[in-house]
């Protein structure tokens, strides 16, 4: 098969070009080690080495914490300061404003994200919530970048496992496109276009990986990536942060499904995860639908894709599917997570 | 230093965040090892291996090939069939015509392409030329990629120094930016974006790595990445192949001099340069001016990045600009290479 796919939101191009196509174990190239315990700045005991706690949730054995929350310590901005422009002849430039956080997911450093139960998991999506809430006050920052680097490949530079937290002073360009091309449809159609992709994913079943009540995880059609999955909620939000307590519980269901298929699949590739999300100062948006892009990197992006923004992806979404649907999981899974309770709110 | 810088031509945000400032060698991770004698399928005597020969020039011993031109085995596109444009559901693809060729630059497994004389260096921009003028007589190929992936890490899969060619049946989106903002900056002004900046950055002086008479190496105010250089043709130019045989040979001393300077300032690391050309179909463009982008492969691009659009670079351009014009090279460079005259046209 070769053949030009068109994502539908932002009309980007990518190859579907399955020549070469090898089966999962052949992409399989660095498979994440756990971490070491004694090694890492996060664990347990480690607090002092960290930065001022922001936020803390103790599920742990006699209270102890599960989840915290820290400032970067090398943060790519700080919130000190005003948003000033500036020339520079022809050039332009701002000063840079902005938050940079880490979730610490749990104590344990040797813990693997998807292994985690899922009241841990919802935990992470939780405090992403508690925390927009609270940075969102700053009216600086117009848009709060979520996201998990899991293995070297993927850019984390510490094993233990975390994800962080970006408060930006501007809109990225790529949610610009998101939000433009969701606004051209809806101007047409007057419909949500990742709606309508819900109602189509479910129908044509061929890229479903797996779905509950509240969400769906689906490779997308024109996927960049081989196993590129997409989570979407699927309640009409524009922003992550309108979502429920009873929703965030079946969001952890199937996060921690998609991402243990991927590891059983792909051998524990490197992977990122990122909350595509509407701008934080915006009210609710008719157009826009937040979700979560899961991305392994299990190929090597070339010259062709960074100058074209166009992505050869050697393996067809619909074959990716049938293998994430197909891979078989540990036992951990049966455990009855779910049946535990979480607090709700803040207060957790 | 902690600031968002704007790319003139594409309006995109860089953060250059330097809090975690690193001499050049931090950055060093893979030193790209040379090609092995015996396992290129490029190699002189491996001919049969490869695909039917599409050029070659002669300039090896005895009148041995000292370039070839070849189908990539494992094509992402192919010239045989028609555009066509199909809907699926909500979705749109469209057959996947094109050409993919491969360029190899010496018949010698081992040699890296940067130590190549010059007058072989500016045999791989002639070849680009070649293929190019034939290839666009092809109505139905609109745009045409042409690119390094030097070293596995950015992308390559064979060590033996080559580049490729990837004619395409759209325009990439990245080109359609690059165009629209080049326009709306030569509505305004009536000026070439590009002409200012090779103004403005000779006047500053700070970002300038190297320059002769024809072309001029900088590293961009918005610098995506540590080291990043583009290399601009001073004449005003849209389309690459309106270059000269005198322009080819001065943009040969030009490439040789910055990727030796990458070489030495980050120990033989991987990299990409792509050229960035104007739609082959369209006639000369006023607001367009072709040049090359060299991306060197030093810090994992993650989660952030992928999903913004925004890169996070650790390294001032001006900084990098200074490691580069520092850079001691080997001995040799002072070979009087340049005193080879070059054959000319395509008959070479």
């Amino acid at each position: 098969m070769q053949e030009f796919r068109k994502d539908p939101i932002t009309g980007r191009w990518v190859i579907i070009s399955t020549e070469r196509a090898r089966r999962p174990q052949a992409f399989a190239r660095e498979s994440v080690p756990p971490g070491v315990a004694g090694l890492s700045p996060f664990a347990a005991g480690q607090e002092s080495q960290a930065q001022p706690q922001l936020l803390a949730y103790h599920h742990g054995e006699g209270g102890a914490w599960s989840l915290r929350v820290v400032p970067n310590r090398y943060p790519a901005l700080r919130v000190e300061g005003v948003v000033e422009h500036q020339g520079e002849g022809m050039y332009d430039r701002m000063s840079g404003i902005g938050a940079h956080e880490v979730i610490i997911e749990t104590p344990d450093p040797t813990a693997n994200f998807a292994d985690l139960p899922e009241a841990r998991i919802a935990d992470l999506f939780w405090a992403f919530r508690d925390r927009v809430n609270d940075l969102k006050r700053d009216f600086r920052l117009r848009y709060m970048v979520m996201f998990k680097n899991h293995g070297e490949t993927a850019g984390a530079t510490i094993a233990h496992s975390h994800s962080q937290l970006i408060a930006l002073p501007v809109v990225p360009r790529f949610t610009e496109e998101e939000l433009a091309g969701s606004r051209r449809y809806f101007d047409y159609r007057h419909r949500c276009i990742y709606c309508d992709m819900l109602k189509q994913e479910a129908q044509t079943q061929s890229r479903l990986v797996w779905s509950n009540d509240g969400f769906a995880a689906f490779t997308p059609y024109a996927s960049r990536f081989p196993f590129e999955t997409w989570v979407l909620p699927r309640r009409h939000m524009s922003h992550f942060e309108q979502v429920t307590d009873a929703e965030v519980r079946q969001l952890a269901v199937v996060m921690k499904q998609v991402l243990q298929r991927l590891d059983a699949a792909l051998e524990r590739p490197a992977y990122n995860f990122v909350i595509h999300t509407s701008p934080a100062q915006d009210g609710a948006l008719e157009h826009y639908h937040w979700h979560i892009e899961i991305i392994p990197r299990v190929v090597r992006v070339a010259g062709f894709e960074w100058s074209t923004g166009i992505y050869i992806n050697p393996t067809a979404p619909e074959e990716a599917a049938a293998f994430l649907r197909d891979a078989v999981l540990k036992a951990v899974l049966k455990e009855q997570e779910t049946a535990a309770p979480l607090p709700a709110g803040s207060a957790r």
